[in-house]
């Protein structure tokens, strides 16, 4: 299995609620190189419910941000040759997120959500995702991430 | 104090991890009236961070999906001159769901998020919201919320 995207973020930086490896409350969105998509599998706990037996759109919503983002940085990492890891951290922010509701998404299965980057600049990234659920995708994503400045990673590394 | 629009969601429906009074996790937004706005206060959780000291953006996007989601429930009680409460229930899920993102939004003070309902129609209404910290607009919002059927909202409370 190849890296994964989010393990290369360095420890201050790995503390999001969605998919931050040292957040005890988190989702923990874990993403990964299938081909050209990045790909992540989420099981949603019980109480992460719109009613009953569905998934919450704001979890839906959080799957398809924190695993574009990690896409992002995974694809920018490919398109200058570099290591995932390093220094600087390659790190960035949602700048806009789309999500559209095909469906009810069911809870008690895995959800598989993909992202592709349509889009690979120096500022930003272009991404779009979909997640299923059962083979069915039930909602759609669009994500442009935004790549955090080396003074900003800086900052929060000092804060942390 | 106006009444808040999701007290009136019957019980079954009540367990949104988002805005649902029994979800024991959630977020627990809650919207009332402010003249022609539906306004929500939230004062996230410590864990609830993107990086340390900022709120991750899927809570962003929850705080705004769930806050519409109700102020088109009581856009369209008011619309149509019925109680929010009552049978049969209004209840409303997101066809899409648009953020973006302006600046960080700060952990450790309340957020008011704010929305207007621009159409009310008999199957959708679409809203456009802010998500503000300090006086500082942080987000903006667009979702279109769908009309749950009666015969969709009778299946949830037949299966709760």
């Amino acid at each position: 299995m190849s890296e994964c995207f989010q393990d290369a973020y360095p420890d201050h930086l790995a503390v999001c609620y969605g998919c931050g490896r040292h957040n005890e409350h988190g989702v923990h969105v874990r993403s990964f190189w299938e081909g050209d998509e990045g790909v992540a599998r989420v099981t949603p706990r019980d109480y992460e419910r719109a009613f009953p037996g569905i998934v919450y759109g704001g979890l839906v919503a959080s799957i398809i941000d924190c695993h574009c983002i990690g896409t992002a940085a995974a694809a920018t990492a490919r398109a200058e040759g570099r290591p995932l890891a390093g220094d600087p951290p390659l790190r960035f922010v949602t700048g806009t997120l789309e999500v559209k509701f095909l469906k009810p998404t069911p809870l008690g299965v895995e959800l598989v959500c993909r992202a592709r980057a349509e889009e690979v600049g120096p500022r930003k990234v272009v991404l779009a995702a979909s997640l299923e659920a059962d083979g069915v995708v039930t909602a759609t994503g669009r994500v442009v991430a935004v790549r955090v400045p080396d003074a900003v990673a800086d900052a929060a590394r000092r804060e942390a």
